[in-house]
């Protein structure tokens, strides 16, 4: 394992380079000076590139050239990240990635038109997909819908704040729209950019969505124990009152007392390190954060099924890894 | 002229009525019922759908099938929604329309969201052109250009904001990008779709441009004289500090008592209705609205020139007349 997951760190490394050339490439600066170096700002601060990495594996993974679903890979990393800016916009977050946020360095206008031209540019590469024209208008399609799901994802989250009781099932659904979405289009993408089949593009499906959920669920518990290392402070979303899978579990299991004193820390902003502290233990305590590892680990092992009748080759082998990697990444 | 006058009205409410339906197709009511109702309530609320009536005018002007062009159309009309809901939030617009703006409406989160959702339709529609490939890229790489040159210009507007003194040639540049080229790329689109020759396509691109020029110079003139009709009202521009070409005319030509007195009104949201007259009038006799309205004539005669050479036909009549109609509407 260990020595698979360096291969993969590596894979990671290589592919995240090409995808950082092509971004730039994409993103030449231009005037308004101001509003480039806004749209600049986050895309080229470096990220994971997880979205276009999964679509290139998938292409390779049903025997297409992983470089051919570039153009595709550009276009979500892009939606991705307008997303972001246009996210921490709505919610006030002043960091990202360890930098300022693009509002709160440019203001919150040219953070919005930033957000825009990032969106327009992933239709500009898009257009540059060679592919056959019955899966470019597929493709576009899919393009658009992930991005009105993540617009949806990101209206039911909203909607969320403030709210003490809600089914699993209802969380689940606003985090398949805003997060997972984007991962299932991702490797279904490419499969069809490499020309898949039927099945494979089902499988790779599913295997994107479940990736997408196990991530997420991840990302939620790296807020609580992961330290700095998302680039933002430790427990950032109990001082913003997130309404996250744990914070659900412990209002639907947790004693009265527990909830009482979590409940005084959610939301506080100005709560101290102490006070954070206490609540990440109450969750722990209470056995929320093990019930979310739990629920992220599941996904994972089902998004690996998923592909498991694919044929065998590195691509396939370097997805399922990352399923795992999803799940143990420190950052 | 008030025959043929008579006879465009009557075209532009029944193209219109094609589009407000297969609008209101695209944009049918989902979950989360908020975002949906955000996302409906300026495209649903009338408008005069010139983007995509030029469009499919200029599709039939080189031969083509009008309705052949509606779906990028469509993608047209949803990013000119998009833009204006992001503007209105980022000017602090708190109407359109004759009604609350979106963010006055649904509050500035959603807001957000519901533009993003609207320029995501807008792919989501242009899927449904069907054009040989070689079209479909160009167009999709058009419909990008076109909306990221709409936010260059709409951050050259914020940046012109409080500037007292600028060069006519750079405030026409801003046009260009916020307001002409989105006319520009829907006659040449349109062109596109129909099949025409490059020459053709040239011609109605030219013919866009100026066009849309001409729009946004009369636009700013019934701000002045047009009273409510709008959907704001008379004088809002002054109020809001806008450096229109006419404010930019007074400050290059008036003399230092005019400009004074004006400059003590410009800007001032809470100036009564006497104060907003006299400001008008300040312009009126140094000639500041004569000269823009004398450009915006020229601009619109530039138009109709550019399309001589085309063939002659109803298509291309109505979009002389609309050339027209550009510098002539009271709303």
């Amino acid at each position: 394992m260990e020595r698979l997951m360096k291969g993969l760190e590596e894979q990671l490394r290589e592919m995240g380079k090409i995808v950082d050339d092509a971004l730039a490439n994409y993103l030449s600066a231009k005037k308004p000076k101001y509003l480039y170096e806004a749209s600049r700002h986050l895309p080229l601060a470096g990220g994971k590139r997880f979205r276009p990495i999964m679509a290139m594996l998938s292409c390779e993974a049903v025997g297409g050239n992983r470089l051919s679903a570039l153009p595709f890979g550009i276009a979500l990393e892009l939606i991705h990240t307008f997303t972001l800016i246009h996210d921490d916009i709505i919610d006030e977050d002043d960091e990202r990635r360890g930098i300022p946020s693009v509002h709160a360095r440019f203001g919150e206008s040219t953070a919005i038109i930033a957000g825009d031209l990032l969106f327009a540019k992933a239709f500009d590469a898009l257009a540059d997909l060679e592919v056959e024209p019955r899966i470019l208008n597929k493709i576009m399609k899919e393009l658009a819908e992930m991005t009105i799901q993540i617009c949806e994802g990101q209206q039911m989250d909203l909607s969320f704040e403030g709210m003490d009781t809600l089914p699993e099932r209802e969380w689940i659904e606003m985090i398949e729209k805003k997060t997972a979405r984007l991962f299932e289009g991702s490797a279904m993408g490419g499969a069809m950019i490499g020309n898949g089949s039927d099945d494979e593009i089902k499988a790779l499906n599913n295997y994107g969505r479940n990736f997408g959920i196990a991530f997420q669920l991840w990302d939620d518990c790296l807020d609580l124990i992961g330290g700095e290392k998302l680039g933002k402070p430790i427990g950032s979303d109990i001082k913003k009152g997130k309404r996250t899978l744990m914070v659900l579990h412990l209002f639907a299991t947790g004693n009265e007392r527990d909830k009482r004193e979590f409940k005084s820390i959610l939301g506080d902003v100005e709560a101290e390190d102490g006070k954070i502290g206490e609540a990440i233990d109450i969750l722990n305590s209470n056995g929320s954060i093990d019930y979310v590892r739990n629920r992220a680990l599941l996904f994972s092992s089902n998004a690996k099924k998923s592909i498991e009748k694919i044929a065998d080759s590195t691509a396939k082998d370097f997805l399922i890894q990352l399923a795992d990697y999803a799940v143990e990444r420190d950052k």
